[in-house]
């Protein structure tokens, strides 16, 4: 087990990673063009863009196996490295998961249900497409966009042209992709891992809330009804196998009534999985670790009930979490930062009650009742 | 929480501490002397003599709070060290606890149940102790002894030559002790943590079997009647309480008929607490972190049922463990040694009889079947 494990990007997914496969005895490079990298105080970092190619040649010379943690790795330097070592998952699983218009597109050949989606390439098509979509609706660009940033809400035709204005310069850059909006009831995300043998293995799906496009909470198991968890865990089956994907990933959903409609999928460990760290026999990350490493993969079986609140900006104290019985504390060792993912507690029980009984003082003593208010509804159901 | 903490000792117990407080912010440096102990793959390691002020001072200099890995640094470091850092468990905690005298002498101002014990000055001293006992019973080494070193068996009268030959050269340096055997039925274990603010938690106790003085299995909850589980914990509790103790710690304990008779008590992380990594809300090594920052200790509720099946000398292969739906592999990547703790595995489930059959799979598997067996046995009752 004295295999070394290579990640692109060394922010706080690459080191939870490290910290679940360090125990197993696995050794780590990170990659990272910013020296600042927070896994960089769990494992040695290489400092270097990502286009590089002297130093990814380096990087695949020192390492058994490759991963990623940011998905945004330029597809040519997941091309280059797989030349040199093995790159999991695929580069053009990346590649289609990168482009919202190829990931879209491949769900609607599955036959995953998804919201209304069109290729932008100009004004008069993006006025013509909402129009036809009913607003409000949101304008994409195809790639590097995450956590809210690269997007636009159009909420009638009146903002037409402030959302050309803002993110028409991107359509020969990444591309650009109109969604139809879906009021939803709730946001549910499948965290699974498919092995090199195509051994698949999905966590209970996760109920996910947002702020301004962020994640804020997760709760494990969403309490969906079971059709819908059946469905939602085949779609994510479909899609890996389709890819022939290696490692975990997230399916992203939304639930509106009986119906769900696919959002996007994530190549990487979630920020909707970070409960499966103490809520689950095997997290996503030892998972991912075991699926990368053709290792067999691990009991995903939750232990009970499980609530993850992100810390987005700063820090809170940590002593109203850590005086939870079930309370679990993660601080990724990152400076204060406005809308930067800096931890994220997770609280865990067996009984629903006990665990909304914790959350609700959680939220008292931090002034987040807000952040806990909508898991707590779900759990006192 | 970006609070240091300092090590004393670099090996698997200071590993699984950095570990156990890495993903909360925590930051370490470690102390030991030697340069290749298996701790410094996952946090900064300073090379030097316990008994090397400078590189002390230094070391102090770098860290909020000092805790070991490791009981026998020398009391005088200890003292140093608390002169110029918080040093948990105290230093005077310390020194009891390594010297096998001091604390049975302890045990027995306390109340606490244990074999007969002398303090063993010469040669006609042992055989005159040894003849009042009854034989066997064991000469030790006051101090510095461990996993089974340091000891002599004497089986007969005609022993006694051959135990002073071989340990009577210690009297004037680590001191001599006898203790009366004890036929045990069980080993056992209380793994405990005292806070600053003197609260007192204990893991359910565990059940541990030894081959060669080595620990080989450890069962959790260890099934033991409950007038004996309280006692047991009554003990440690009472033993923290008396020394003022911060930290986890082991108390060893013999069970014969009703009977708990002491052992000794292990003032750190302890062999027999590794199940809790995965079996308990929160793991010894957090635990113990908490405590000696002066945090909200976490739950020691257990997750079913947990056994360590400890790997010496060398790794076996890993996915026979891997394999188990509750199977955890710990490897602390050292180097393969004749009677070296090299790692541990873990199973665990809610359901005993589910744990039995994966314990009756691993050893076939990896051709261990003696060391699952004891285990099986209390499983199934």
């Amino acid at each position: 087990m004295t295999r070394t494990v290579g990640i692109l990007g060394g922010g706080q997914l690459a080191r939870m990673m490290v910290l679940a496969g360090a125990p197993m005895g696995l050794r780590f490079e990170l990659f990272d063009p910013a020296a600042d990298a927070c896994g960089a105080q769990v494992a040695p970092l290489q400092v270097a863009a990502f286009e590089d190619e002297a130093a990814l040649a380096a990087f695949a010379a020192r390492v058994d196996v490759v991963t990623f943690d940011f998905e945004n790795v330029p597809a040519r330097s997941a091309k280059f490295l797989a030349e040199r070592v093995p790159v999991y998952p695929n580069p053009d699983a990346l590649a289609v998961a990168q482009d919202r218009l190829s990931e879209k597109t491949l769900f609607q050949s599955l036959g995953i249900p998804l919201p209304a989606f069109a290729d932008i390439r100009s004004r008069d098509e993006l006025a013509a497409r909402a129009a036809e979509f009913g607003m409000p609706c949101i304008v994409k660009t195809r790639r590097l966009g995450y956590d809210g940033k690269g997007q636009f809400r159009i909420r009638s035709a009146a903002d037409i042209d402030a959302a050309w204005d803002t993110l028409g310069s991107q359509v020969d850059k990444t591309g650009l992709i109109l969604e139809g909006f879906v009021a939803f009831d709730r946001e549910v995300s499948v965290v699974a891992v498919r092995g090199q043998d195509g051994e698949f293995r999905a966590w209970p799906i996760t109920g996910n809330w947002h702020v301004d496009g962020v994640l804020s909470a997760s709760l494990a198991p969403a309490q969906l009804p079971a059709a819908q968890h059946e469905a939602a865990i085949g779609y994510a089956r479909t899609l890996a196998e389709r890819l022939d994907y290696v490692g975990v990933f997230a399916l992203e959903l939304f639930c509106r009534g009986d119906e769900l409609l696919a959002n996007e999928m994530a190549p990487r460990v979630h920020n909707s999985g970070h409960w499966t760290i103490e809520g689950s026999e095997t997290s996503q990350f030892e998972n991912h670790l075991r699926a990368v490493l053709g290792l067999p993969l691990g009991d995903t079986r939750m232990l009970g009930h499980a609530c993850m609140l992100n810390w987005i900006g700063q820090m809170p104290d940590a002593s109203a979490v850590l005086g939870q019985a079930s309370g679990h504390w993660h601080d990724y060792g990152k400076q204060a930062r406005d809308g930067r993912k800096v931890g994220h507690a997770t609280l865990r029980d067996d009984d629903a009650a006990v665990l909304a009984g914790a959350l609700e003082r959680v939220g008292a003593q931090l002034d987040r009742a807000d952040q806990v208010a909508p898991v707590i509804k779900i759990l006192r159901g």
